[in-house]
C-alpha cells in the first residue's frame, strides 16, 4: 500500500480510502489509485474478501413494531451467512422515494426488498434499467406478477385459527383484520369467512373489522364489538399487536382471558409467549420470509421466471392459554 | 452516459453498474469508465447528489428485542436527514468481528455505532487507521474514554423509579438489573440502593438480582422473590421487557399488578403503554440516543475531543397504572 501512495503521490491513507469506497477523495486521485492498484493485482493478493460486500436495502414506512423487527432480524442474519449487508431505509412517505432511489442507486446497492409499502411503475422501471434486483414481503395492492413476492400461507393459516375457535364450540367470533389494501389483509379475512362458513356458523358483518396491524385501532375495534349485547365470546386478531390491543379492551371491561373471552393473534411474535395470558397465534415464520427475499435479491436473475420465485411459506397455529371454550350462559343463550 | 459506453468500449449497463458501485465490472473496466467520467466531469454536472451516501453500520448482538428495534428506527430516521444509509449488522460471536471489519471497509463505511457489545483494542485500531469514526451507545465493560459514548441518565432514572415507589409506601421493593458487565446495569443498580437508603429503607441483597435485559430470567427472579416468606410489594425491572417477565411471574402467582404488586420498568419502549395493566416506566430517549450517535459518526473528527462528544440524555419517571400504594396487610406487617 505505501509503494502505491508514493507512486500517486498521495499518502496512505487516502489508498485506504479508495479501498474503503470513502467520498472523501476526488474522483481524479480515485482513479489514479485505483489504477495503480489494479496494475499491481493488488485485489488479486487479497483473495476473495475484497469483493466489495453486496448491499440489500429493505424499504419500509416504520420500524417500530415488532413484525418488521423480525423481518430485520431475519434479513441481518441470512445476509451475514451470504457475506451481504443490510441496509435499513424508512421512506414513511411516497413522495420521498425517487430521491432515495438515486441516493441507494449513487452509492451502489444489489437489490431492494420492500415490505409494506409499494413501489410505482417508474420507480420499479428505473431499478430495473439499473440492474438492481427487487423482492417484495407481503405487497400493498395487487401483486404485480413480474416482481418476485415472499410471505405466508395467510388464508390457511386464517383457516385454523377460526376452526380452533369454532371446534372449542365459539359460535360467534369477531374478527379484526389488517389494512384493506394488504393482501394479506383480504386472505386472513377469506379465511376466517371460509372455516366460519364450514362448521355451519353464521358471518355477522358487525363481527368483521379493518384494522391497521397496529394496536390502538383494535382497541378500538374490541372496545365497541365487546360492548355489543350479543358480544363476541372469541375474537381472531389479524396480527399479535392487534391481540394486545384486544387484550387491554378486555381488561377494561372486566372480561377474563380466556375465560370469557378467547383470543387468537397473527404472527407469533416473540412477546406472544409473555402476553398475559401467553397467547394462542398463527405462527409466520419471518425470520425465513425475510432469508428467501435475502436470497432471491442476491441470486439476481438465476431463477427462470418470477412465478417460480413467489413463495409462500407455511404458517402453523399456536395453541397457548387465550383460548378456552366459551363461557357456559353464553352458550345457553346461542 | 452513451457516449462514455462508446469510448470506453463497454455497453451502458456497465457504465451504470460502475456508477452504482457493482462489484461485477472488472477493476481494469471500473478504472477506465471512471476516469472517463471524471473527464467528462459527469459528476459535476449531476449536481450534489452523486455524491456516494455515507453508510453508518450499526454493530448488534442480536435485533429481536424492543430496545434495539427502537435505536434501529431512531438511527434509520436519523440517517435518512441527514441523506446516510444505516445498515445492521448482526454479530452474535465476538470472534467473527475481525472479518465483518474487513467486510464493511471493503465495500465503505463512515462510521460503527457499537450497541451492547464490545470492540477489541485491535479492532479499534484498525477502524481508526482506516478513517472510520466509532461510538457506543451502552457500553459494555468500562467506558473507554477515546471513545464516543451515548448513554441515558441511568442512575437518575432508578432513582426516580424507586422514590416513586417509596414516596407510595412501599418498605420492601425488589430490583432486578441488567448484566453484570454493563455499565447501566450497575447505574441502575445504585440509583435504586441510593434511593432506598435517601428513604431510610434498608437493602436486603436477597432482593437485588442481575438480570440480563431479557423477559425469562426476569421471570424466574421474580418467581423466586414474590415465593419468599416476606415477598417484596413492588420490583423495578431493569427494562420493560423484564417487567413483563414480572407480570406473567405475578400473573402465575395470583397477585394482582398494582393492589397487590407494584411494578416499575425501564425504557418505555411503544408497548409499555399496551401492557395489562399500562407500564408505569422510567423512559429512555431511545430515538433521540441513536440519532445523536449518528451525528457523532457523521461529523467524525469536529467535535473537539471525544469527552465534549460522550453525552447522557436525561430520563424521565411515566407513571401508568402499574404503581399503587402496596396491601394494607403488608403495610401492617412491615
Amino acid at each position: 500500500m505505501s509503494d502505491i501512495a508514493k507512486e500517486a503521490g498521495v499518502s496512505v491513507a487516502t489508498v485506504s480510502k479508495v479501498l474503503n469506497g470513502s467520498d472523501r477523495v476526488s474522483l481524479e486521485t480515485r482513479s489514479r489509485v485505483q489504477e495503480l492498484l489494479s496494475e499491481r493485482n493488488y485485489e488479486r493478493r487479497q483473495g476473495p474478501r475484497t469483493e466489495p460486500t453486496p448491499i440489500v436495502d429493505l424499504l419500509l414506512r416504520e420500524v417500530s413494531n415488532p413484525w418488521a423487527t423480525e423481518i430485520i432480524a431475519g434479513a441481518a442474519e441470512a445476509a451475514r451467512n451470504a457475506h451481504a449487508t443490510v441496509a435499513v431505509n424508512v421512506v414513511p412517505d411516497k413522495r420521498d422515494h425517487g430521491s432515495w432511489l438515486e441516493d441507494i442507486c449513487a452509492r451502489g446497492t444489489r437489490g431492494v426488498i420492500v415490505l409494506l409499502a409499494r413501489l410505482s411503475e417508474k420507480e420499479k422501471a428505473v431499478l430495473h434499467a439499473r440492474g438492481v434486483s427487487l423482492a417484495v414481503i407481503d405487497p400493498r395492492g395487487e401483486p404485480d406478477p413480474s416482481v418476485p413476492t415472499v410471505g405466508a400461507t395467510n388464508w390457511a393459516g386464517a383457516y385454523a385459527a377460526t376452526r380452533h375457535l369454532a371446534e372449542l364450540g365459539h359460535k360467534r367470533v369477531g374478527m379484526i383484520t389488517g389494512p384493506r389494501d394488504m393482501f394479506c389483509s383480504r386472505a386472513r379475512l377469506d379465511g376466517y369467512r371460509s372455516a366460519m362458513e364450514a362448521a355451519g356458523l353464521p358471518v355477522d358483518p358487525e363481527l368483521m373489522r379493518w384494522g391497521d396491524f397496529h394496536v390502538e385501532v383494535a382497541f378500538k375495534h374490541a372496545t365497541s364489538m365487546l360492548s355489543m349485547d350479543r358480544r363476541p365470546t372469541a375474537i381472531f386478531a389479524g396480527s399479535d399487536l392487534q391481540a394486545m390491543g384486544v387484550l387491554e379492551a378486555a381488561r377494561l371491561l372486566n372480561l377474563a382471558v380466556p375465560s370469557q373471552l378467547s383470543l387468537v393473534g397473527f404472527d407469533d411474535i416473540p412477546l406472544s409467549r409473555w402476553m398475559s395470558p401467553p397467547l394462542t397465534s398463527v405462527r409466520q415464520p419471518l425470520a425465513e420470509m425475510a432469508a428467501t427475499a435475502v436470497r432471491l435479491v442476491l441470486s439476481h436473475g438465476e431463477a427462470p421466471s418470477s412465478e417460480d420465485r413467489s413463495v409462500e411459506l407455511a404458517t402453523t397455529l399456536v395453541v397457548r392459554e387465550s383460548t378456552a371454550p366459551p363461557p357456559r350462559a353464553t352458550r345457553k343463550r346461542s
